[in-house]
């Protein structure tokens, strides 16, 4: 890390409309608690939130420039945008705030999708981000409730909302979130 | 095609219960009314529907033979067993019913999960198998409305419902049953 934590905070700030900030804001309050509670490291969630959306607002052919020039998932140029700035961060976490610590770089990349195989550190930052207190969807008391009983049944409860979104919306659905989801459910 | 339409149809209603030969019945009506309609082989999908379940009743251990000891595929054996009698369907009726057409091959394959890159005859057998005249689940009758506007819209109506059946049910989604949808919406 080169930056100290409140530097690192304003640069992040820097980079996305106040309201997203907020946004970042919770999920490292959500993030946090839910470190302490399912015995997660609290310094690792709290990085990994303050970065996970660094590269959100970022414009998309600057996202997609990032992805071709350093060799990073390209797979992923074929599916929705809302999906880059995730591996994006992920690259921008390493290259530009010097993260070098692989659970939070792990984190951030996945914290859309999800993966096979979540790590406790993946699912406390990929669930902070469904439940953090400024969210107000349809359903997200569901996910909070769920997410009392355990990382996977709230992380469960978040996928299938947003694969129901998707059906709903007549959306693709982004094969990982559901190969995610199946891997909780084969798993508990 | 070594039997009579007669013959055949006697030896595979005799592997099944008598309500599932009615719904059998069901599938050929529909399938061939689908395939006037769209342009479909419709003696292929009368014979592919007499065909479509014939395994469907046989003992769990006999269907897992019939994949393990002739090169099937064996990935199926990881999920629901719901989804085995397709490709042993598929194989049966190449040994032992002397079907050589690939076309009614392939569509009996693949009638319950779909997928990627249907052919018509696919999506006339599939999609029957979701709307034959005696098939009566909650949401069938939209399946049926959006069956009518062409077979693709049917086919996303009829993933999207079994999607969220398993999803409802807390129950892993096979992933082609996905992909086979993604896809049908992404060529829209």
């Amino acid at each position: 890390m080169g930056l100290s934590r409140e530097k690192l905070m304003k640069a992040v700030s820097g980079q996305m409309p106040e309201k997203r900030w907020k946004h970042t804001l919770g999920v490292m309050e959500k993030s946090v608690q839910l470190a302490e509670k399912y015995g997660a490291d609290p310094v690792k969630a709290d990085l990994a939130a303050i970065l996970h959306d660094v590269a959100k607002y970022w414009p998309v052919s600057e996202m997609e420039a990032v992805i071709r020039e350093n060799g990073l998932n390209e797979e992923l140029l074929l599916h929705d945008k809302q999906l880059w700035h995730s591996e994006v961060g992920a690259f921008v976490a390493q290259r530009d705030y010097g993260v070098d610590d692989p659970e939070i770089i792990n984190a951030i990349r996945w914290h859309t999708s999800g993966r096979v195989g979540m790590s406790l550190l993946d699912k406390v930052i990929c669930l902070a981000d469904y439940i953090e207190p400024g969210r107000d969807f349809p359903g997200v008391d569901h996910i909070r409730e769920q997410a009392e009983r355990s990382l996977e049944e709230g992380l469960i409860a978040g996928f299938d909302s947003t694969i129901s979104l998707l059906i709903s919306q007549r959306r693709v659905i982004y094969p990982l979130t559901m190969l995610s989801r199946n891997d909780l459910i084969a798993h508990l």
